[in-house]
């Protein structure tokens, strides 16, 4: 089968061996598959990972234990958990010591013309969400970690720092709590959306005097960090999106002295993502950058950085 | 000037005497009002009110100390606090001993020609937001008071007790946090609209066999309440948005048993209120079941119990 593999380089292969389906997991036919800035970094080293790519897809269910998922349209979570350990009886699969990853950890990924995922990692997508919006499942659901780990008030200054992909599901999230919210960033050529949805937005060069009671980083750059703990009043939360292939120094005596809370942040919740585009509150057309035949892949690599979303179709 | 007022009986008033504006406060002349079952509680002997009614207005400022505010369209806090008192200084100015609640506790409400408010209370309304939308602020506000103090997770699933007029602003808010959404109530007549939307609607006849993680009781009498606490899971939490001219019980040992939380929530913000209603995140045009001239006031009370949004224009 065709396959977008990584073995140290980023190679197209057009026979890819088929992956057999193990007990307990659905053989998926992707429809579409998003080109995630973890992808890029994968190519330069992240996680070591070997393997095919992709972890944001929306897909058909072409083979599976449980019958009634067969020539469903699903999305998946991209954490496949032992759901045994102590760390899973707990709820936290997505921590799971023992878990692979989708296209990031010792698991294949979803650019091929198949793979396979644990059918508990399933989610059907409502008839009424188009796949263009369902691609965007995976990072809208990381978007909404925020939320549920942390208590953003309506009355709260929230800042973005970072008007990346990820950034751009983030702020959608955050606008639907009420809060005040700005934006900052460094392409002004993509916030006439944000500006529309009510988002204040700013260049990283013209860094808002005002501390914020709430700061996310997503900018996965360590220059983006810098700016984004500069915006944290005493008291407040930073929250950290971005995971750097490189180490990064943070004055941590200052956080102490600050009383700041750092939060980590990563995986989120689907069932809630797919609620938020059935409900019509996320727009994410105006975020696909491109669209590519799952044979121009590596087109579509070459292409991704500095670019919104990159997609590949199956 | 003209007014509706309550002194023991609901009148209309076309003399009433003009209020003289006390230093700090502005002299608004409303543009629209709406009826609230506060102000039918009040006709039926709540908070013991004598006097002008209203307190959700939309209005324009004819005098005030601050020039800034002349001519300006503004909605208002409802709550004149001392700015002084313990409470005050700890930022709990709704909750200042010695307030003054406008048109519901010793002050002149907004069912007149003209009425005055602390300027400090005041929120200029941005052009983007018709009268029609900022009459819905204060109840808005009082939503969004509940994710204010609770913090409600996209993963978790929430009943909103009571179609009525509350409810209508607290479903639109709770849908905004992806959560699993159910309201019950008692009118199917009103639901097109929240299922549209994506919230599941059910008959309060028809009560869903599985417990939910936080119950919003806003039905305004006993039997609602019962039905709501009745589906918190233990260890869930239940809003109280209901305020009974009547004591109403509750079995508070099986909360104890069940270790249930009871949050009691009354006013809420008006920033976030008017950021939700300009990011165009709030249906409001359907909920106005009627609208009547000041001097038809009388009619307009008449024909609230048992409608939505019922307005008075100024
Ligand atoms: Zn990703
Ligand atoms: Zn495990
Ligand atoms: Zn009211
Ligand atoms: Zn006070």
């Amino acid at each position: 089968m065709r396959a977008i593999v990584f073995d140290g380089d980023l190679r197209y292969s057009a026979d890819y061996p088929e992956p057999t389906r193990p007990p307990g997991e659905a053989l998926i036919r992707p429809r579409l598959v998003g080109i995630c800035n973890t992808d890029l970094e994968i190519t330069r080293g992240y996680m070591n990972f070997r393997g095919v790519l992709g972890h944001e897809f929306v897909g058909t269910v072409v083979a599976a234990d449980n019958p009634a998922w067969l020539g469903k349209r699903v999305v998946g979570e991209i954490n496949a958990a032992c759901r045994r350990c102590p760390t899973c009886l707990r709820g936290n699969e997505s921590h799971c010591p023992y878990r692979t990853t989708l296209g990031i950890d010792r698991r294949d990924g979803a650019m091929a013309d198949l793979f396979t995922l644990p059918e508990t990692c399933l989610h059907e997508v409502p008839e009424s969400v188009s796949d263009e919006a369902a691609v965007f499942t995976e990072p809208l659901a990381a978007a909404l970690e925020i939320v549920e780990q942390s208590h953003i008030r309506p009355t709260e200054r929230v800042a973005v720092v970072g008007d990346g992909k990820l950034g751009a599901m983030i702020v959608q999230v955050l606008r639907l709590t009420g809060c005040d919210l700005t934006l900052i960033g460094r392409h002004p050529e993509r916030w006439e959306l944000y500006r529309r949805q009510g988002t204040t937005c700013v260049p990283s060069t013209d860094v808002p005097p005002h501390p914020f009671d709430v700061v996310i980083d997503c900018t996965g750059n360590p220059a983006g960090l810098a700016i984004a703990r500069q915006l944290v009043r005493p008291r407040g939360r930073l929250v950290l999106k971005s995971t750097f292939a490189a180490e990064t120094h943070l004055n941590l005596s200052m956080l102490v002295v600050d009383e700041v809370q750092l939060i980590g942040s990563r995986c989120g919740p689907f069932a809630p993502a797919l609620r938020l585009l059935e409900r019509g509150l996320i727009e994410t057309q105006p975020l696909i950058s491109a669209r590519y035949p799952l044979s121009a892949g590596l087109e579509a690599f070459a292409a991704a950085p500095g670019q919104l979303k990159v997609l590949l179709s199956v």
